[in-house]
């Protein structure tokens, strides 16, 4: 009985029908026995699916819910924990906070009291158009009736997932990709991802670490089918979270003729768009494209989240020329509005073209690099390789020397030794990344902060290169110099290739890693389904 | 083939899987032949629920759209619609925009600007707890971890449904309600409702029309379950909408209790309860009972949209005591988060219980009474029977007597008519409402709309009169006398009962009745499961 119930929960098909029969009684959710069993209960009062959405919450949460039980503060926390792992703007609070208070943003006309068209107001939705137009450089003007507005890009990601596919279809992604996504085409809309998993290896086509190659999209994409999978979207992320990478225009196209070929919707995520911080580097936008090789499947989203530091303020936008997709995504909207006061001040900001391109951007790409070259500079003082790019607040960090066998159990391990020297970071895993031993660093931050975070970042390392040392000493023919990566300024080349590692610890990490399992093998869903638990 | 695919669509089995190996062929997606086909071509780019979702928008947005396209203005449109049916408050934008303008509003802080807490801010949460305590005259101080903050009670049913009902399980409401309900819980959860019929007729225990008894739902529950339909939850609606009813605690008692008794949640929505404009009657919330018959089961929600006619800052929230609920929909809260700035404006609002009693309560309920008055006493002149409440912002008026045979086919060419002639009104279809003939009218608006739309209903119905006298004279035996009702200025009391008529037209409102119907027929969720879209 014990057993039938994880499996039903856990993907092996198993007994639900029995789980239903009796909802009072206390069950254990219970992941393959990897996890904790002691953490996990079943919930009689939840769904199978709230039950599911539930232990998300609570997995995903654990760093974050130290953090904010002891939070840093220069004055009154000295000892708190650092947030080097949400990637949020902090450069900028007072310029935004500025803008923000200014006479024109402080409206309150009944219009905006009232309920409005639910894809946004048509002054913000023209506004945005006019925004996008200029600065994802548009061959023709953008249409406002192309345009709609919610209250940030993960409800558009749950909202396209919904209208684009169907419960236990999926969706091609590159990993490693910031990990939300997953929680977000899940969670309400029942899609999946399939991955296409990158490494750092530099063969054949791929000239840069984890390099997104059309060879390899038709490669999950075949593999996906073969399973019986659907395929039916590509999600782009460009700039890159959290490589940092931007795709050149060749690339771009490339992908895009990819999923033409396949008929597949390509979602582009542009969030980090105005986040360019280096001049050298230059973004192209599929907006900025003379000819979209699908223009009814390719569909663009961008927000306000982190070109504009406010990851506060909910907004995010689609933009699409399909009028079906616009108008079921509407149809959903109004599960994600924003409020009129906002929009209102969301369309004036963004009007605001003297001070974005005088005063903001300048200030925030200054910022920006100023901040990053702060902490690249200790990562080579450290000798630890990492992406050197120049878009995003993120650094893709090279730690595999610092694990023994490399398995991302001791990745795991890694992370939780940052936390408890109370520096909070992302390991790679949270990505899906297929190596272990990747990290990602925000450094969108103030001096002090990242200071004392790099000190303490530094302890750790040292205590484990002591260890491993010590460790060599003992053993000294078990070193693996294969293992370790050359950097040069631009980029890092790595040669050390591994296969995913299966988890087998107890704990919450490693949770999320099955579940993100479990949601993309055809397996869970197939057999999970809506009549099942009818 | 094209059989095949309108069943496949509309509830009937069919062949999905051959709609979806040619994704590219158009299709038309056809209501069992009632509606217009050449209206409604399956999108080739959409999933199967994404089609559904599109179909929705564009059926039940008519009448918004002709409003939206031709709004009425005093000055630069007099002829343009007046729009009786959003459940709007229009009385207090001068009050509510002051109030929201005033310094202590206008505040963008740090904290404000970053990613908060899912379910909301603590200081938000702790201020909607001492909120509810005062005004739902708890017995026990609510607390902050009971509360959860999002943008809109149609987030709140859609993430309840999600986390308490799995695909294809159902919840109880009682008709008529309104009617939004049916897709904040489909769109996204895939959950239907069962339907308990009340109608106008004063019978055994019921003393008042379309009176909700506990008979009336130990009936609808056992029907539902012999169809194999498995029922999760109740939702209530207290201040009832569009009624106006209010119930006594010995009703709210016997409606928890028998929740109780079959291990149902209660999903209580309380959105109105400040909107009691008449001190002679009371309202209770649940939150103010001694005690809760299943505490872990009941859910109460409420926002400010309607009790401080501000529909376009969106904000609701959720009080429940049980921790599994609260974690499960904040793990949805990502979706419907709110701004931080908002967040900051709604807490200063809720604080401030002078100006809220002093100013607000006393000049709204004052308006919201004349509005009423107004209103009421025009349909009294008109000699139409109504359902005489005072909580709300809506009448329930009895336009059976201007339908010549009694369908909802009737209904909705009146309700036509009435848009034809420039005032939008929602007719009974809308509420599920069992009985044809029955509309709300919005009526907390300022009195110059207030005027010119009543004299535009005037004008209708007088017509209506005189057609129906012209083909009375000509066919004078087939007046039926029982059809029409009596009133007073309490209650209405009406006699004539009539089954759900089946809708036969080619119209747009037949749509959404067909839709909802086949929503709620556990054949279509069955059939339709994640399994066969996979």
């Amino acid at each position: 009985q014990a057993l039938s119930e994880i499996e039903g929960m856990a993907g092996k098909g198993g007994n639900l029908e029995e789980m239903r029969v009796r909802p009072l009684a206390k069950r254990r959710v219970d992941m393959h026995g990897f996890c904790n069993p002691s953490g996990f209960q079943r919930s009689p009062y939840l769904s199978a699916r709230g039950n599911f959405a539930s232990i998300f919450q609570g997995s995903t949460e654990e760093g974050y819910k130290a953090y904010h039980a002891d939070k840093y503060d220069e004055d009154k926390n000295p000892n708190g924990i650092i947030n080097f792992g949400t990637s949020e703007n902090k450069l900028c609070f007072d310029l935004m906070s500025k803008r923000l208070t200014q006479a024109d943003m402080n409206v309150m006309d009944p219009p905006l009291l009232q309920y409005p068209d639910w894809k946004g107001h048509l002054f913000l939705r023209e506004e945005v158009a006019r925004f996008l137009t200029y600065y994802c450089k548009a061959p023709a003007p953008l249409k406002a009736e192309n345009v709609i507005v919610l209250n940030g890009c993960g409800s558009l990601f749950s909202a396209l997932a919904t209208v684009l596919c169907d419960p236990g279809e999926a969706v091609l992604i590159a990993t490693p990709f910031y990990g939300g996504i997953t929680q977000s085409v899940f969670l309400y809309g029942n899609v999946k991802l399939v991955y296409v998993y990158l490494d750092s290896k530099i063969t054949g086509t791929s000239t840069r670490p984890f390099q997104l190659t059309v060879e390899k999209l038709e490669k999950a994409l075949q593999d996906a089918r073969a399973e019986g999978v659907t395929v039916r979207a590509l999600i782009l992320l460009n700039p890159q979270n959290p490589l940092g990478d931007i795709y050149s225009l060749s690339e771009l196209r490339d992908y895009l003729e990819f999923a033409k070929r396949h008929e597949l919707h390509v979602i582009v995520d542009e969030i980090y768009m105005l986040s360019v911080f280096d001049e050298s580097a230059t973004f192209h936008s599929v907006l900025g494209m003379d000819r979209l090789p699908d223009p009814q499947r390719t569909h663009v989203m961008w927000g306000i989240t982190k070109d504009f530091a406010v990851s506060g303020i909910r907004f995010g936008t689609l933009y699409t020329e399909n009028q079906d997709v616009a108008n079921a995504v509407a149809s959903l909207c109004y599960f994600h509005g924003v409020c009129g006061p906002v929009q209102h001040k969301v369309a004036q900001l963004l009007r605001d073209r003297d001070w974005i391109n005088q005063v903001y951007l300048r200030a925030n790409h200054a910022r920006l690099k100023a901040a990053h070259t702060y902490v690249t500079d200790e990562l080579k003082t450290l000798g630890v390789p990492f992406l050197n790019r120049n878009a995003g607040f993120f650094v893709w960090i090279d730690f595999r020397k610092y694990l023994k066998t490399g398995t991302f159990e001791e990745e795991l391990l890694l992370w939780k030794r940052f936390l408890d020297n109370k520096v909070l970071l992302s390991c790679g895993k949270a990505f899906e990344c297929s190596e272990p031993g990747w990290f990602r660093i925000i450094f969108a931050d103030k001096t002090h902060r990242l200071q004392l975070g790099m000190q303490r970042i530094r302890k750790v390392l040292e205590e484990c290169e002591q260890e491993i040392l010590a460790e060599e000493k003992e053993q000294p023919c078990q070193s693996d110099q294969e293992g370790k990566a050359d950097s040069t300024d631009e980029v890092i080349f790595v040669s050390r290739h591994q296969e995913p590692t299966c988890a087998s610890s107890s704990s919450l990490g490693d949770l999320i890693g099955l579940l993100q399992q479990q949601m993309r093998s055809s397996d869970w869903l197939q057999k999970n389904t809506a009549e099942q638990f009818a």
